[in-house]
């Protein structure tokens, strides 16, 4: 989350509430910035308030700053028991999930969201792939051991498997935070290439993905045909 | 596969038939390995022949030199239009696909069998975690491209989405031959760390597996108990 520390305690006081939308001055910055740039913004995440339940949200605004979609995560993070050197962490004490998969078709192309936690999970990101998505974006904040482990192996995983894009968005790193963020805000290409990253600090990335990439990738390896749904099946209950 | 070069053509010279063991040599000299020694082999995979037709198999022996299970390949390697500098192959010019995952308890843990292209699709990862699998081996042979761009990156990911050991041998590289092989024979662990790996040379790896690491993962992220079947479902319908 962008607006605020990544906190339990701080969710409610950040939250903002998209029925008020004046009174939700990131929500409502997001929308002004794509209006007057004319461009598609998919807003990263923060807390969200509504009917009183918290849900950590993406929202999506498309050119003329309308709201295209929005995103609750869907698979919050709880840990366990943590490993040695890790913080504890149960996003659930204050946030409720959310309830289905989001894809929004843009003038770029068809877009999956998924947020942080959301990545782990490959069932949400096949849903993603077959109902039609070019790209996956994940605005994510992984921590130092998860963000070294796992964050960049998370998307490259994702991209080959589905054979698409996928692109992340994560804050910059405070040393000094409760919860300290990996960062490495990246863009993945559907053969698992890096195609662009960012270390751990505030930066801007500019990048060209070329869907044409994903026709060659599955014209050279037609994964979704060579399924075995004889031996298994993957059910998208709400697809 | 290792006792033959990895061309459709060679399969059928070097096929070996199970049913006549005695005049299987490859298959022989494993359950003797296995029964001398005292020790439980994965055999990596060969050709066999049966009833007409030709498999990718790999065989598991017991420390009696019995045969405990064999893998036919259910992923043939059937490639599409080749991306730039890349070989065509197409297996199922000569070989026939496997028709069920393989499991098989062993004195070291319950390990599942995927041969090489069977790695690229996460069903049979989840079809193994969901039958209880410690470790799923992995024989393979990736490529050049593929093996530079996949072959860890697979292992990786199979081993994290499933929190489970994951191990692959490949035969050493012949730049000659008409498919180079990219090698790297691998062991990772539950969060995705290469606990050893080789170059594409000849070699022997002696590396200690501690099942022990999958509880800690799994307690650490509950990524199973996590799962939304309100919302997707794996459905293993052999399992």
């Amino acid at each position: 989350m962008w607006n605020c520390p990544y906190s339990t305690d701080m969710f409610p006081k950040f939250a903002e509430d998209f029925n008020d939308i004046d009174s939700a001055p990131s929500f409502l910055m997001l929308s002004e910035v794509a209006s007057s740039l004319g461009v598609t913004i998919i807003g990263g995440s923060i807390p969200e308030k509504d009917a009183g339940q918290l849900y950590n949200t993406c929202a999506v605004f498309g050119p003329k700053g309308e709201l295209k979609a929005k995103h609750r995560k869907i698979h919050l993070f709880d840990m366990g028991k943590p490993l040695p050197g890790e913080v504890q962490f149960k996003e659930s004490d204050s946030i409720s999930a959310g309830d289905k998969p989001t894809v929004v078709d843009t003038d770029f192309g068809c877009i999956g969201i998924g947020i942080c936690h959301d990545i782990r999970f490959p069932e949400l990101a096949m849903s993603y792939s077959a109902r039609g998505a070019h790209l996956i974006c994940y605005p994510g904040a992984f921590n130092m051991s998860t963000g070294a482990a796992l964050w960049e192996l998370e998307q490259r995983t994702r991209a080959v498997d589905n054979q698409l894009y996928v692109a992340s968005c994560s804050p910059s790193r405070d040393s000094a935070s409760s919860y300290i963020i990996w960062g490495h805000s990246t863009l993945v290409g559907p053969m698992g290439e890096i195609i662009a990253t960012t270390g751990h600090e505030e930066a801007v990335l500019v990048a060209d993905i070329d869907y044409a990439a994903i026709q060659l990738a599955r014209e050279s390896f037609p994964l979704k045909s060579q399924r075995r749904d004889d031996i298994y099946q993957f059910v998208d209950l709400l697809g």
